[in-house]
């Protein structure tokens, strides 16, 4: 299967493909799914999953459809999820307390989420030291240092805008190459490193202008 | 200032002007920032934001720049961002409470942060009728009822996806047209609906792609 030089926009969507496929309580092993309801189910039309999915090989039938158990292994094989991945924190605020529950939670108990909170990290002595759900949280000023010691891939961003760019700067120098920021501000990284944004203020302003 | 058929895309890049222009920290009100500074702040090119904002009207003077508080007036103004939005949260679980205080408190720090949130709702009867950061919790029973009562206007839904679609359904007939989801599935609305998503592990494996 072919995964270099893949346009952004298709791994995106293949993003959204696996999710609606995990969405689908099956217990048969050989439940088939049409391109149309897949499609729907995704928000995709149907020309664009049939084109999509065409790109990495014959995954359905012509007029039988998909079958849900293969196609979703299938996907995450492109996409690189049949692995576990390490991830850290950084912010043991309200937000980012409640971002590390919701992921440890889907860790435990969905055998296909891949995400594995190692570590968080704060600057607050009352909480450095301390454990938050189970997961040590340490001196920020150890941050570059734990990331190679811990072998952390994924760094999730949740400081305040003033610090932001400070704690993404020591991920970029410790070899991080994929961040999640929820700080509302754009940061700087180098053009090898990949980051996405989570912003409720932004989303909020952009969606009162269709009221 | 025209508003009918600014494409979304344009909506979407005034936003992120204005959250850079929110990050500085400027006291002086008459200081002045470079079409190419701001770009950088917001992530978009230069010649991008002096034609997004030239669709507007004339907000910079060529070589001088653009006054930074006047800037920020201006797009509030065409974002409609002036007046106060009446939010409400349907899913009161961890992560629903951490994005209700983290909205609390930008609505109680910040001047210009115009969402306020009205009604929590939820189905455990442990919760229902407490209140949760100051902000009373509704048995999402009376969703459609206190929808009207309250005046909402916005809507984040933070429940788990096999109930998403309903309280979404029940929104939708309520009248509301704006709806931000943190439950990781797409849900289906009418096309006068706007919908936005944000889902951690969506984000997380899109990531991952990259590493």
């Amino acid at each position: 299967m072919r995964r270099q030089k893949t346009p952004d926009i298709v791994i995106r969507r293949l993003v959204l493909y696996l999710r609606a496929l995990e969405n689908i309580d099956n217990t048969d092993k050989e439940s088939i799914i049409s391109s149309y309801e897949l499609s729907e189910r995704a928000g995709v039309s149907a020309t664009q999953l049939r084109k999509d999915l065409a790109m990495f090989g014959e995954f359905g039938k012509q007029g039988v459809g998909y079958n849900v158990n293969r196609l979703r292994e299938e996907i995450r094989e492109v996409l690189n999820l049949h692995r576990t991945y390490r991830l850290g924190l950084i912010g043991a605020g309200g937000l980012g307390m409640a971002l590390a529950r919701y992921n440890n939670r889907r860790y435990q108990t969905e055998d296909s989420y891949p995400f594995q909170l190692m570590a968080i990290f704060d600057n607050d002595p009352a909480k450095i030291g301390r454990e938050a759900d189970g997961v040590p949280i340490y001196d920020v000023k150890e941050l570059s240092d734990q990331i190679s010691a811990l072998g952390l891939q994924l760094i999730i961003i949740s400081v305040p805008v003033s610090v932001a760019q400070a704690v993404a700067n020591i991920c970029v120098a410790a070899g991080i190459k994929a961040i999640l920021c929820f700080a509302p501000t754009k940061l700087n990284v180098p053009p090898d490193v990949r980051i996405h944004y989570s912003d409720l203020g932004l989303e909020l302003r952009h969606l009162v202008y269709y009221i």
